[in-house]
């Protein structure tokens, strides 16, 4: 059994005391068969709540877990609007601020300001397993976010509370590999979200040689649970497609010989605790260690996804690019060679030009290794023939480079300026797409940039 | 090394090579000398931050902790005033919520009250042994708070990020034995606030036999650092005396004998977490565990001193109390027994009766273990002849019964209605209190001190 | 990296340096280069060896590891030919003893009678690694026992230390499940010899239901390698058939509704260890630790395959029984009922009359249970269709019966009388086919199989 | 609870189980009563014993440790007198091996030879903590060993079990520091045999500070008792004298600073495995361990007594030596000086000259040391001021230096030519002694060596 398993069981004994003691003697049973939940809540935000110590957030827990959907939905709805902050309070304290602007006056206005539910949710943090259950409601409520507007509020709260609890402060960094307990290594199979894991056998194959790494953040209080995980392949060379990482028949070297470390795969585990970053942490982390157990190791790149690419080229594709609605397309040598000279400089732009109507990269594992500080490091054509990879980004892949010396300045760079900073390759690339759009002239003038890849591409072709 | 250690290690390696690339390249050693610790908390605060990941709080932190007192001073008053929240934009807040009392509106101006400071605090976490140090924060703002008033928004800041980090579901209930690692066991030695442990043959002796227990509270984040931690003896009754529990020569039992777990003194550890309250939680958990582990364990009290006793009987101490001034009364047999006589009625009164302003129990560790649904079981008359209880409390000591049936009963009894619930014998000294300031027929003695006693505190009510 | 693992390591390393320094200035690497296998052994008998540490033994072990077939058979035969006993110190210690049979003679020529080569493995011991390697010497050695008489001697030396390291008192058990490590987990599905563990899907059903146990002994140098291990079923009844145990489709239970715990699979690991016994202290402790965890348990039993009863029955197989020779005959029901009406006595006979020459019973799975104390309890009768079973057993499968109260008992009564003890059920069968055998009268129908068989046997006695 | 203890714990409660079905039943207990040690030893070496598994061991072990002294030494005299070989058979077997002196008869011969103790000693390690008792029952032994000559032939067996079962394959190394757990600690303390460790502070200082270590050598088996450990000071030079490495007031250094390590105090905790090395090991690897760890250090030395040298010096000592009577002459600093020059060539000569009847060194750590392959690097006068190493050695410590690549030469110089290799400064101070003797005409002719001292001592005064 697990340390924490074994902790869980500890508590789940206490909480069932607990619970019996809560509703102890004659009358309780039939009490606590008519509570409804909303009142159970109440319960627990008030005195006797600190006095029944972690039963009743247990019991509102089990209570919770044994809801169909839509009594799941009532809940939350119901959180929402019977424990939001008390709007009397709020408004007194809004007068008493208006009146004198103390400090005191402030935290008085801050604490009517918070919601209730902030403190319901910590008492319900108590109960065993607390911590993961209240990811699952997170997890739930987000899975039905888009129906009510209120429903932001709660979410609100949720990701107050989480982002104090999962601050990176108390995260753990555990390797993964195949001394890892079966119960960790098969959520690592379950969860790993770029390159689709097969079966134990292949998991092996990127845990058990020498030239892999895995790391993950662990909770403490989720110790059974992976937060994100990262795995590493070990190489002499920066890799242009995956199958160069992941083949079967790939040549193994010993981890000292290996010059340079590949972030291939990056996933998030727990759908509860989005937009809880720590992905960022996690590499600048794992750089460290490698750096530290291998001096060998002189560059730390990843090869990554290119999501949005093929969406984003979609919109405004040049015909001749129509060659791509052959599936088949990459296996005809001169077609390829047509199709990597268009579609690079548009990946060029898709990075380095494009942008979200709030000013960020347009794709999102761009805005992710951008946004730490990586530098966008080469365009791998046809990196990727899997079928996910060929719908998304057309088999594209790129490497972003982490160069710890330059990422404070890369992401100011991004940050304040909005510029994305990339290899010299790669900007020349950008390059020949204006080169391509001015129609030889240098003029970046009014023609459509469709029209002009277009002509340019047509022009080629004649 | 321990495992907290080491990781403590690995997070420092982490952050020195973090901050040579915070401020790397020629410019960048001057750059940081001249840059001040405001500055540098206003970068932590801004997206230069998130890319700096660790580096920038541990900076702020290695430079916090080398201060002297006054420019530590300095440091939190500028927090204070530099740090709070944005005004202006707690003032539009204000205005949006007045005129759409949407959640949206709420959810703005709840985060507009939050003093930056919050969000300083929890990225300085990040560092390594960051919790740590900002546990000593506190304890250095707690010691000087008395000094301005502004303090006191700062410590709410503390206070509200410290109640979520130190959430009881994240803390973990370790024993502590003679197996424990020497350099927690030298921290029970040094936190132990009730009954002084000379050394470390004095702590084997509370440590290593079968009839004792030891159990502390850690959080994960400071492994090395008990929060709180109650010593334990199982006995065969329920013992009036420390000395019954510590004396050298007592009889040991096997625990399978117990009929009875004795918490006879629970101290808490950091100064920096005061206000934060795990004591109950502990308490609980250990009669949970000593309950499954040890079936014969039908009682579970605590043998626990009466701090404010002394104090309190000086403003009203009764004229034939003047035995009392004699330092060697409790030698005499007979003052002894007329002392015991008055003693205890008035004891009876102190817990029962008297309150504070707030209509609490005025006696402190009554407060907590009444507060815990604990039931006052018993007076125990020159319970301890130490020079400290003495002088605190005339050698009184108190039995405090907790039986978890009746935890939440009592709780609410207090909480709600203001009412100590206490055992038949003890409610009975307060009616020999009563009795005798209301008899005056002297039926126990030639001149009977109640007697005396109610004149003078009679008097007083008159 | 496990525990084990890290010591490795970290003996590897220190081993190396000793090997250095073993053959260290410029001299050496030629010397090294030149010394063959038998020197370096003297060497390592020799004062040097002390000196040099476990340098000596690494190297040799080593050297041995990289011999192709041909040369570890040479290695293994100089070893019994160069590293015998002295036998002129053996003939001298005899002289003395013959002299004067004093217990100094004694031990004295019992030195001299032990073989040079039990220190010299003692001293191989010594490198990182060195138990691991000699075990897989001792493989080798069995593998290839049979094509000299010389190699007893020298296997007699392995046995005779690995039984001193190998004592129980330095086993330790460790439950298998679903929290072991992978590298853990691969040898068990390698391992298991009884039931065939088809991949990482299956090994998950014997482990991790909460109805399922495993238990193994590990030896604390061979940390990463199991020695033998158990797996139970907990069940509400004797299973008749392995599928009610392995059946996808069972029912699982929770551990504490078990009153049964079915021991369904024991498999020794390392082959290099046959014949060095563990496996029934590992039963008698697994039952131990199961009663004390889970005091509903009241049975338990074995369901085990009877593996050489094919075998005998087709030494002397009525020719009734010539039914077996169709593979499908149990699918007709006619037929089946029929075997099951004469096979099962024969079983009987099988178990409980037929003797090895030694005079023990001619099964090896029935001598490792009853000689551990067990009771013969049932026949199942088509116990596992599986073609291995049907094969060795005609899908017989058996329970033994383990109460720990009968052990000595039973062990005692086939020891020392030759009985083999057995349920009534069981004895009952071999009733039967001792009616059929003297009866002849038919009462059990037409003609009966058991009559049958009884002439072919009875035959056979006459 | 540690894991040993756990270990211990479940296997206690195994064979109290075992014991009573062992003797099960109502004329059991009776049956127990009467039968004496020695057949309970014999139905543990019979058939009777394989079954009982651990029970018989356990009751054998628990009533020895219930006897007086009187009754242990008979216990010790029966497993001499009556589980001795059975000569009958040693007899057969010397007769087989006298008409063909096959390997099996060989076999046959050693077997025969072999006391029924060693069995009846393995099968009693099956007990629970069955190692730790016979270690304890072995150091008993060796406590009254000069009693009778009958007890040498017990000892050769626990000898060569222990020596079987203490390979230094199955031990291993564990760092001993201010985290261990108390109740090793506490075994330090008790266990240190050099320079005595006055309590809990001390301990402290000699294992908490960064420039200090200590490590021990532990078996799996005796996981709560080192049996031998190592106190190592980092230093920036080769420390003269004890004080330098253990004053309180010294200077600390980082560990990083240090280019010396300093063996100053080696102690072997269990009596009852005299005999049975490990310090050699423990010291080398050790060293290696530092090494890797610390790439600053450059030296390994001791800083070791001399604790025969008092004794040695007594039976030849120079009459003007009598300065040695007064307790205060090291502090007349003119006698200090003398006794300096006439005392270090003679200890040169104790070292390098004097012998044991069999050719070693006379000095027991010297002859640890030098056996080791170190190198006498330097003598140290008025090293040590302790009462302890004033009365063995008039206060002269040494430093035996560890130079790896050395310590096969070293160590064979000794073994094979009786070489001590020795620094030129210590002999250079052999040299003085030789010129001393030979009173200036360089002959080292037939006057007796006290009296050319003494004439030396006398010239050198006049």
């Amino acid at each position: 059994m697990s340390e924490a398993s074994f902790f869980t069981d500890m508590l789940q004994s206490i909480t069932d005391r607990g619970r019996q003691l809560l509703f102890s003697g004659a009358r309780a049973t039939q009490v606590a068969a008519k509570v409804d939940l909303q009142t159970l809540c109440e319960m627990l935000l008030s005195s006797r709540g600190e006095a029944s110590g972690m039963a009743l957030a247990a019991e509102i827990l089990d209570r919770w877990g044994a809801l169909e959907s839509e009594g799941a939905q009532k809940f939350l709805l119901m959180l929402h609007e019977k424990f939001g902050p008390d709007t009397t309070k709020l408004d007194q304290a809004i007068d008493k601020y208006r009146a004198d602007k103390s400090s005191a006056a402030i935290i008085a206005l801050h604490q009517a300001a918070e919601p209730r539910r902030q403190e319901l949710l910590r008492r319900l943090n108590h109960a065993p397993n607390g911590t993961a259950k209240l990811v699952r409601m997170r997890q739930q409520l987000l899975a039905s976010k888009d129906q009510s507007a209120g429903y932001h509020a709660l979410d609100a709260d949720f990701t107050h509370l989480f982002g104090s609890w999962f601050n990176r402060g108390f995260l753990t960094l555990r390797p993964i590999d195949w001394t890892t307990p079966a119960y960790i290594l098969e959520k690592i199979i379950k969860y790993e979200a770029v390159h689709e894991i097969a079966g134990w056998e292949e998991l092996r194959r990127r845990l058990a040689p020498a030239d892999r790494r895995c790391f993950a953040f662990f909770h403490p209080r989720l110790a059974d649970e992976p937060l994100v995980f990262v795995e590493v392949a070990l190489t002499r060379s920066v890799p242009r497609a995956i199958g160069d990482v992941l083949d079967e028949g790939r040549e193994q070297i010993n981890a000292d010989e290996a010059t340079t470390a590949v972030f291939y795969s990056i996933s998030n585990c727990q759908d509860g605790l989005r937009g809880i970053s720590f992905g960022n942490f996690l590499i600048k982390q794992v750089v460290e260690d490698l750096r530290r157990d291998l001096p060998g190791l002189k560059n730390f790149v990843t090869l990554s996804p290119v999501p949005g690419f093929a969406r984003w080229l979609a919109k405004a594709r040049p015909e001749t690019l129509t060659a791509l609605d052959d599936p088949n397309w990459p296996d005809d040598k001169k077609t390829a060679t047509e199709v990597e000279r268009v579609l690079l400089p548009l990946a060029a732009r898709y990075f380095l030009v494009e942008r979200t109507p709030e000013g960020r990269p347009v794709d999102p594992v761009a805005r992710f290794h951008l946004g730490n500080g990586a530098r966008l490091e080469r365009l791998n054509f046809l990196g990727d023939r899997s079928a996910k990879a060929m719908q998304q980004a057309h088999g594209l892949m790129v490497n972003y480079l982490y160069k710890l010396d330059d990422i404070v300045a890369n992401h100011e760079a991004l940050a304040q300026r909005g510029e994305v900073i990339a290899s010299p390759a790669v900007k020349s690339l950008l390059n020949q797409n204006d080169e391509g759009r001015s129609g030889g002239n240098g003029q970046q003038g009014s023609r459509p940039f469709a029209q002009i890849v277009n002509s340019t591409l047509g022009g080629g072709r004649k």
